[in-house]
């Protein structure tokens, strides 16, 4: 009796390579530690309802208006002009979202998001060093295709989403094929910069972006790992607690 | 008085990212380990007069009977129908190719190489492990703007053009300004990499597709630092010695 092959995972450093891989039979992780994925297992940990991801900010701002819901997001790293919050998992404590809707729009994320959706990904998750247990355990257990999928900057590749996915990568290996020299690429930088992730970070150029905004704390939060441990899915148009 | 400023150095890991950068203003460092430009050092560096890089296998026939050259190239790691020889450094020794026109066709490095000059980069020069003390002299001599692209595969990542463009940066960081988190993972790589490259070799995608074939002899060439250590260059349509 021959054992069922096992399912295939592969690492996609921008959101200018998804159309290389084959999301239709897979889960999508969408990563975007700096900082939309991290903001959003904050406020689904802390209780928000649901979160929904808007490509534009005029768009954010209108349904909003329209759901009465908090609307949040950034361009370049600040709060987007017109929109109540920022993209900071911090501005999400439980006394202040709990229950609550959250439109988001943010530079990278959100567009990644929307373009394994278009794509027709078989489930979209969102993955950051916040909920990595989580993440890795829906992974192994579903027993389907993954691409984890690095939001990047501007298409470019940025080092937190590759290292991110190297967590993932050496948490799950043994249960995937994994013929993917991104994949063995981000696993070998994340064996490299666990040993002190945070000095490590210093060295990227999203750690020099932000850090001008006085956002280190931030980038410490969405670095720590399993500090919100919920695993956000899309469902009927919006991230939710999966269940 | 003010230092004037250096120039930049990005890494593009992939043929669908180079968009993102500006080589108007660039030397593009073509970087196709296994094996076309490790297969350009040899036959120039054995005596070559000059190495055209060609699109198509078509396109390479009707050249090479044109010109009564040797034609040479492959598809998908084999040597393509209608071509004398392969894409196989070692194919190339002094008593064969010198004074000779090759014209050389490969899936990923000329592909990239035409990409680069179509975008319209300054200088065009191509690199390998079998060249790079050349290529990294070179670069710190001419003060210009660098990118170093990676052929990759079919636009995937691959490890061993990574691992020389960190073999790069790693040379030539302290002469350039460097903010790019590819570079930085390429670095990286390549300082993990060094310590035992044959082994970590063996886990990348290419060596399996490669070592299928029993080309593991020229995988050993293709990551020897220095062997062929000549500066080719893209005049006229056709790579020659850099003089």
């Amino acid at each position: 009796m021959n054992t069922p092959a096992k399912p295939t995972l592969f690492t996609c450093v921008s959101p200018a390579l998804l159309h290389l891989y084959d999301v239709q039979d897979a889960i999508v992780v969408v990563i975007d530690v700096f900082r939309a994925t991290s903001t959003i297992a904050a406020a689904l940990y802390n209780g928000a309802e649901k979160i929904i991801p808007v490509d534009s900010v005029q768009g954010a701002i209108e349904l909003g208006e329209e759901l009465g819901a908090i609307t949040a997001g950034e361009r370049d790293g600040k709060i987007a002009e017109g929109l109540q919050h920022g993209n900071s998992p911090l501005e999400y404590p439980r006394e202040f979202i709990t229950g609550k809707t959250l439109v988001l729009t943010t530079t990278n994320g959100t567009r990644l998001l929307h373009m394994a959706l278009k794509n027709g990904a078989t489930e979209v998750i969102t993955g950051s060093f916040a909920n990595l247990s989580a993440v890795c355990d829906h992974l192994v257990k579903s027993g389907k295709n993954v691409v984890l999928g690095c939001a990047a900057w501007k298409d470019r590749v940025n080092m937190e989403d590759t290292l991110f996915a190297g967590a993932v990568v050496s948490r799950v290996r043994q249960h995937f094929q994994v013929f993917c020299d991104a994949s063995l690429g981000a696993e070998t930088l994340y064996s490299h910069a666990r040993i002190d992730t945070w000095n490590f970070v210093k060295k990227t150029t999203h750690y020099h972006r932000l850090s001008a905004y006085g956002l280190e704390k931030d980038m410490q939060w969405c670095i720590s790992a399993d500090i919100a441990n919920v695993l956000p899915v899309y469902r009927d148009g919006a991230l939710v607690v999966h269940s």
